[in-house]
């Protein structure tokens, strides 16, 4: 570990008349930008700290009006003059302070939460690289360990050799788009430069529950949502947003084979589970997709973003979305340019998305991501077999969850005998939302809800920060006990 | 300033024996948590100081071949067991010492450069708070910050009161994609559900120096690339990639204007202009688009990545990509569910990529990036006067550039006294790659190369970094000069 760098040493700066200006590049710049940074860090592993402690809230509510009309000391708008950098460490810190805490053990509100501190590390360094996924030659470390994780993530797919290609992308929706473009290449190449009129009129099958954004890749990319047409395209969700439920890949795979159809498996939630040997079956049969979305940011607890669209066929990517850019992809770099990546993107700049969780699975290996995967799923199963019988609930779909989604109505006692009918519904559709409003008022916890189908609004718990315990799902069933009771 | 929070004090701990798993939220991980975090931003600040150095290299450069067989202590495969926190720490720095310094004053190979370190402080917090921009709810501050920051470009550009709509897109790609999508549903919004058959075989214009997300957009949603269809969008490209031309935004409108035509303005690279009371009569007109790219991480020096699209009529972005997502977008929650921006996009989840960029302009004022964009322009002027006439240049347009392009042949002594023709053509197209090999091994400075239409390889040099001085663009015309005197 030794090299020639300095230790720093925190010295009192008075921030209140220094300025922007006066930070690097500028003229003995230097000692003010550490001091600056390191103030910066100061605020943030406080940040850091709270966020694990219980005694903290989850969030501290604002409405809107009230944070646009400015908290004292906290002003939003922008203006023609510099403010000091005594002011800038003041907006860092209420920034934090009116936020939410996506890592606090008892935010459960969305399928990504929890805060790694390797991933986190990693996120630093990545902002202080500033750089560029698209060619090698800007960001060689990243370009290759995009490129061998992508291959690890396609052995753990099972396909062989883990060939096949692949992108980090902005998110699971633009994975998801991916995938609907390389199917629409690979049975109609003609349309990347005549357009939709010369396919024929086509169409994508995928289940009620799975995400909108298939819907969405369907609508951006010209296919539209009528019946009746050519299928082209079938996705099977591994872990519907809502649910938690995994389609039967393999028997979606019969049925594409004897079609000819593209499968996709939109493993955005689920596809973390084919890191743990009690849990992968879930997605058996994932080895027949041709393209397969899988977020680590969700399930594997990695920093936002961190998307992956894989692709079994080798460079149907290239050939989809190549448009040789001649200031970018020179063919006649003196390195081998088959590493450069950016012209197999619809970006053409790339965030640098791989750097965490390269560095995650350094510092957990394999077994590590396991684990996490394991202990999640054991916590969600100690939150259903808590409520599954309990008085005042009701699951929302029979038997237990396949993934950490345990869906549920809270009834509270002035609904408990009421009978069944309009009135009931319409009663309970207005409890999930009253909970949560004093739930975020409070600042106690966060759990989303929503309605499906026929079904009125009920709560969506799930886990993927292993910071959960079995006391926070006590902690949140009180909770919801406390401020539902009187309803 | 005065909080609870308390002051670090660094400690010196053995890291090699310890673990992913010893940090938070393990019992007792506070204390190896702050401490592996400061050893972390001990490796950031001393990349940050010398990047700023001008005897630090910009890059030590290795093949592909090279860094995949590993270098000494560096290895680029996962495994399953976990690493130490040491060996983590010297991944980071050997991550660092393999990669680029974008930041370097003399790096000068993309258009996204420099390292501000208000911007980087911004993203620390950014991936410290690790959310998503889809809702208020767990965004209330980020998502006020881009309705404000919005606002405000769109009164730069000049639409009445900044009315309209906007989101910060992963990059100028997606946002160009989406300035065609929005056309596309404004004239035929049933495109939406039926896909391109309800619309007429349409077509886009660009120039032939626009940047090829353009084209990238046709072939993504679907209209291909044939000429002989019905008109619809136009784009005028404030700043083209290669040359930094600004198209008459005026003259394109006047058509647009007469044959209803959206004119989409793709300043991704030019509009930081308008932040300069001296430049911004290069995009005049602008105010008469219907939708603007507009690009803060290129000229204007924020981080990547941050892209906007502006959209001058309110609700379109709504209209076009909403999919009412009912686990999300929530109509009954206790705030005002118009604050949430997650259906406006064709993401789900979505980066914060304002809070670096909002800081930048608390930091710096308007005047700020004025400055900025005035003394990049101003470098850029220095090394065209200094090389328009010098012996062994030769520029590749006439005239002024409108932009920080300044692009230009080296023409080694060899070939200064040979006729124009094939042989002469062949040779200096070899030239550039030559040198810039050179210049990747020795490590001493980067700019890119690339031909364009029928004009071999030429070099093109853009200024974005605000620590370049003009000692550095006399290097980088040493530099050429040292390294392709002998081709």
């Amino acid at each position: 570990m030794c090299d020639n760098s300095e230790r720093f040493t925190r010295a009192e700066i008075d921030f209140s008349n220094l300025f922007a200006r006066d930070l690097l590049p500028a003229k003995n710049g230097e000692e003010p930008t550490i001091q600056f940074l390191l103030e910066v860090v100061e605020i943030l592993t406080n940040y850091v700290r709270k966020t694990f402690d219980r005694s903290t809230k989850v969030l501290d509510f604002h409405h809107p009006h009230q944070l646009l009309e400015g908290m004292e000391g906290f002003n939003l708008e922008l203006s023609d003059q510099p403010e000091s950098l005594e002011q800038i460490l003041v907006d860092c810190r209420d920034t934090l302070k009116y936020g939410v805490r996506t890592g606090h053990p008892r935010f459960f509100n969305q399928l990504s939460s929890g805060l790694d501190i390797i991933g986190l590390a990693g996120e630093w360094l990545t902002s202080t690289a500033n750089t560029n996924m698209f060619t090698y030659e800007i960001a060689p470390v990243f370009v290759l360990m995009e490129q061998l994780t992508l291959k690890k993530m396609r052995e753990i797919i099972g396909w062989p050799n883990g060939d096949g290609d692949g992108l980090f992308s902005p998110g699971g929706a633009i994975s998801n788009m991916y995938s609907v473009m390389v199917a629409r290449y690979k049975y109609f190449p003609e349309v990347k430069t005549k357009g939709m009129s010369a396919a024929p009129r086509l169409v994508l099958f995928t289940s009620e529950h799975s995400h909108y954004s298939i819907k969405k890749a369907g609508a951006v990319l010209g296919f539209g949502k009528e019946n009746g047409y050519v299928p082209l395209f079938v996705n099977a969700t591994a872990g519907t947003t809502v649910y938690g439920a995994f389609d039967p890949i393999n028997d979606i795979a019969d049925i594409c084979e004897k079609y000819n159809l593209w499968l996709h498996v939109d493993g955005a939630w689920g596809g973390g589970l084919l890191m743990s040997r009690k849990h992968r079956h879930k997605l058996s049969g994932i080895e027949r997709a041709n393209s397969v979305t899988w977020n680590p940011h969700k399930m594997m607890g990695v920093p936002l973003q961190c998307s992956a669209i894989l692709v079994r066929e080798k460079g149907i990517l290239q050939g989809c979305n190549s448009m040789c850019a001649g200031y970018l992809f020179q063919p006649d770099k003196q390195y081998d340019v088959t590493y450069d990546t950016g012209d197999k993107a619809i970006q053409c700049g790339r965030h640098v998305d791989i750097f965490k969780f390269w560095l995650m699975w350094k510092a957990k290996g394999t077994v590590g991501f396991e684990q996490h995967i394991d202990r999640c799923l054991e916590i969600s199963e100690y939150l259903y077999n808590k409520i599954k019988n309990r008085v005042g609930y009701e699951m929302v779909f029979e038997g237990q969850p396949q993934h950490t989604n345990v869906c549920f109505w809270y009834i509270p006692p002035s609904l408990r005998g009421m009978p069944h009918g309009d009135e009931r519904r319409e009663k309970l559709h207005r409890v999930a939302p009253k909970i949560k409003a004093m739930m975020m008022e409070c600042g106690t916890t966060m759990v989303g809800y929503q309605p499906q189908g026929d079904k009125v609004n009920f709560f969506r718990m799930v886990v993927s920060n292993h910071a959960v315990t079995k006391s926070d799902i006590d902690f949140l069933i009180d909770e919801i006990e406390r401020l539902g009771h009187d309803l």
